[in-house]
């Protein structure tokens, strides 16, 4: 049970300085574990330029927005007898980390570090502190061997922390070229999501509009798995996030089948995209999964949702099973449209009129919605009322989508209790798999992944890239057969309209009916309700078995797995 | 990603008998870990006794309900030139899962299963369905090897099932007796908690007082880990359901640590004794930990925790540190008199009276109570007024406590801040750990340990023994060192006075708040408090480091920690 005492200034917070973070024996255990490179990245290379690029939609506008990026090449590495003589310059570069953690965060950091002791010796490293902010309020920290060391292969974001600031208005991207003047900075990596490779964009767009050497290079990051294309074919820290939930979805079906007597019903992270949960059912079969997009597509309603999960319930109910699984993605609501109605038409009630006890309010509600109301249980109804963020309104993210399907599949079985069409018994239990699944240790993919990504972004600067995302592909084969590069961000873009004006946007990649991994999920769905084909991955491990299994989603759209 | 299908005969609900159920992996990888024997077990041995036994309390009451159990000595297994005699003979033996899971229950029976193949061959193995109810109804499958094989080293009781039955009265006796009759029974193995252990007494005083040759052992289970003695030094399932909690609360470290913007309020499952809670504390190192049975001693009030927890929070606002991570016991409540007190007021009134919409009804409780109810948080009031058991009784075990406590945690902390006490910001995230941790993987101690407690039951069977609790001791030296016997049951026991009779009870092993992990947590809470000393566990491992690692609680009592 010893506990190793590793030298970490990365939590500086104490006068001191310097604080001692108490590792465990798993953790210790990661901190030497080998990562291998790409084999292209391990002898010289250099870039090589594609075919010029246009963007994922709208391609005049995103021209007229990134004048000086659009339509740039993605890059790939190539190996080389002599690299070019750019990259044989020192280099002065900032990290930051931007948005949520994601698993994988400080192995970037360290492919970053790695690259420039390798490729740039003499280079500077510095990590930008609290995301963004850091940036525009220059507060950094020159990162060190000693200060990276502790991290490597280490969960969570702490060692320069992130933060959800964006570098936005005329006075932030003013801000941000005076830190980058000061610094004399030649490059800035910004790890971030789809948000943030946007931002990444146009930091890249505005620093090379002034004609500053620095450059900026987007890092894909999201545990969401909804940053991703035909070049970037995951995001770092989706792998580990749904292994960890996935292990505690198999315990708790070990557990439904041993007590027989429970429906578990479980909401897991990931409001935009249902990829987590979609992922998760591939590695468990539980018997019922919502996919949100799935219910938009097909304009389902809530009432839709809680039949189809009650048929099955009493489907296996007759065949003796009165216990489940049923996983539930976090953002449900938000794909409903009937619900998105019924929310905008309270934000207005809420903010204009007067709600009285009697209830007299609600005829001001169109009559679907105030259909859809009465239909809510009364905690959801009371929670719809009460909770609203800071600009009044409806907080769908604080609604416990789970405990409200409980609630309305009872009061559909009591009903067909009654019709005699359901003798089965039924208790509801409710989960939520969210931060646990953040910052937990990265698999042994993400770990490579993400020193890959980190280590190609150092390149990428080196030879004078900005405006890419770093890119590491070919992901089913050995690491050794891994490509690398960078994709033009801008070839990734399409624009909204905002408050009248384009605003770019890298479009959030949804799970796609037409997808292999869908599809290979709906081919067995009906299956898995009915009978019992729950897979229990158990812990993720380090070393031997399945330790540097990927996961199915990325498989699938590989083709690499059937 | 190779799935390995696994003959499992264990769920057959199927009319066609036999299902197929899929493994991932790491549970296969599982299946065939070796589980090596304590030395005294690997050779012929036979069973010495020791000095004769007393009672845990009222030995002379404890003497009339167990007339032939009574002073029984504890057997310890010794080395022998050649077994005794009747240790030659075959057996006929069924076995029994009873309440909650806990993960190694398959390798009890897989022990129990191997003795009887290894020194008793040609024995039958019978597993009891469903729990105790599966005994008194006759309901048994015969255990094969190939029945057993793919449940080794596996969790969840999916094997036999469980079940919450008792057998109590006299007609369910006799039906146990029918049973044990018609199956030829030498012994029964009841693989339970502490109310199932001494049921297993019960019955084997039974047995013994008809003059049935069956005899009766139990085995120690209860993730809660409050069923231990000096013989029984841990039960089983204790140290993997810790283990999988501190990963996750390990995770959720990282994360508040990354944010700097949460405080993680975790409930922890086990309500009876905080056992669990404490275990994790040790294992991770959280800012607060409530420990129940500390809130009793000291009569502390709901207001008495809030401010604990409200102190620190703002002790570690003025360092810097707006996030946290508090532990706390699923049955907090339970520990404190004033809630009780409340509880049982409400009880009475929601029996007899009218509760008015006014609140009027709130004037027949006393006026603590009245303080109290008025004190929490209005969701918690609800709950308190609205969910009932069949009993009409409150139920507790459905209030959220770690919702709770956030809410009374930010209302005193805005009274702080209007006081200008207190300039940190509080956003308070709650979690709940419980099912996830009863059916994992079982950890390599568990295994083990399982495995150590059905092989010496099995043996102690042989040896003509019953009316003992499998034990097995010095865990912390490596197994083959391991001591392996039998302990009365009976000296375990003491009386409690229902409806005006004795009843026999197995005292639950609370928190020692003398005993060495409370002293060690005691002593180290301050420091954990106020600076960060989070440690995070990471996945259990099945191979390499930490993997053979024993729980912090079982070191210290065993004196094998510091």
């Amino acid at each position: 049970m010893a506990t190793a005492a590793v030298a970490n200034g990365g939590n500086a917070k104490a006068a001191a300085g310097r604080l001692v973070s108490i590792y465990s024996e798993v953790q210790t255990s990661r901190i030497d574990h080998p990562l291998p490179l790409p084999s292209v990245l391990r002898s010289p290379f250099k870039v090589g330029d594609g075919p010029k690029s246009s963007a994922a939609g709208n391609p005049d506008e995103i021209a007229k927005l990134f004048p000086n990026l659009f339509g740039q090449p993605s890059a790939t590495l190539v190996p080389t007898a002599a690299p070019p003589s750019e990259m044989s310059q020192k280099l002065k570069i900032g990290v930051v980390l931007s948005g949520g953690q994601a698993p994988g965060g400080h192995n970037v950091i360290c492919g970053m570090f790695d690259y420039l002791q390798d490729r740039a010796m003499g280079s500077t490293l510095f990590g930008f502190k609290g995301g963004p902010a850091g940036i525009m309020r220059g507060k950094y920290v020159e990162l060190t061997a000693d200060y990276v060391y502790p991290y490597r292969n280490q969960g969570g974001f702490d060692m320069i922390r992130s933060g959800r600031d964006k570098i936005e208005t005329p006075e932030q991207f003013k801000q941000a070229e005076e830190t980058a003047l000061r610094l004399d900075l030649d490059g800035l990596v910004v790890i971030g999501g789809d948000d943030s490779n946007t931002n990444a964009c146009l930091l890249a767009e505005n620093f090379r509009s002034k004609s500053m050497k620095t450059r900026v290079i987007g890092c894909p990051k999201t545990i969401d798995g909804d940053l991703k294309c035909k070049e970037v074919p995951t995001s770092f820290g989706f792998d580990t996030a749904c292994k960890i939930y996935s292990e505690m979805i198999g315990n708790v079906m070990v557990d439904a089948r041993s007590t027989g007597k429970y429906y578990h019903f479980v909401r897991l992270m990931g409001r935009a995209a249902s990829h987590i949960t979609l992922e998760c059912a591939l590695q468990t079969h539980p018997n019922v999964t919502i996919i949100g997009e799935e219910v938009a597509v097909k304009k389902q309603t809530l009432k839709n949702v809680t039949d189809y999960i009650t048929d099955v319930i009493c489907k296996r109910a007759d065949l003796g099973f009165n216990y489940g699984v049923i996983l539930i993605p976090e953002g449900l609501i938000d794909f409903i449209p009937e619900v998105q109605q019924l929310i905008s038409e309270l934000n207005e009630i809420l903010a204009h009129d007067v709600v009285d006890e009697g209830g007299l309010w609600k005829n001001k509600l169109r009559e679907q919605s105030h259909a859809l109301f009465d239909f809510l249980p009364k905690a959801i109804q009371e929670q719809l009322m009460l909770e609203r963020d800071p600009h009044g309104n409806v907080q769908v993210a604080k609604i416990e989508t789970e405990k409200m399907l409980i609630s309305m599949v009872e009061t559909e079985l009591e009903k067909r209790t009654q019709e005699g069409k359901y003798k089965g018994q039924f208790k509801g239990q409710s989960h939520f798999f969210g931060y646990e699944g953040r910052c937990g240790l990265p698999t042994n993919f993400d770990s490579m992944y993400c020193y890959a990504l980190g280590y190609a972004a150092g390149a990428l600067l080196h030879a004078g890239k900005t405006g890419l995302i770093s890119s590491v592909g070919n992901l089913a084969a050995p690491v050794e057969e891994w490509t690398v590069g960078g994709t033009a961000l801008t070839s990734l873009m399409d624009v909204e309209r905002r408050h009248g004006k384009f605003k770019p946007v890298i479009k959030k990649a949804m799970v796609e009916l037409e997808g292999a991994p869908f599809k290979k999920f709906a081919s067995m769905r009906d299956e898995w309700a009915i009978k019992n084909r729950y897979i229990s991955p158990g812990p993720i491990q380090f070393s031997g078995p399945a330790s540097n299994d990927i996961n199915h989603t990325l498989l699938l759209e590989l083709g690499a797995q059937a």
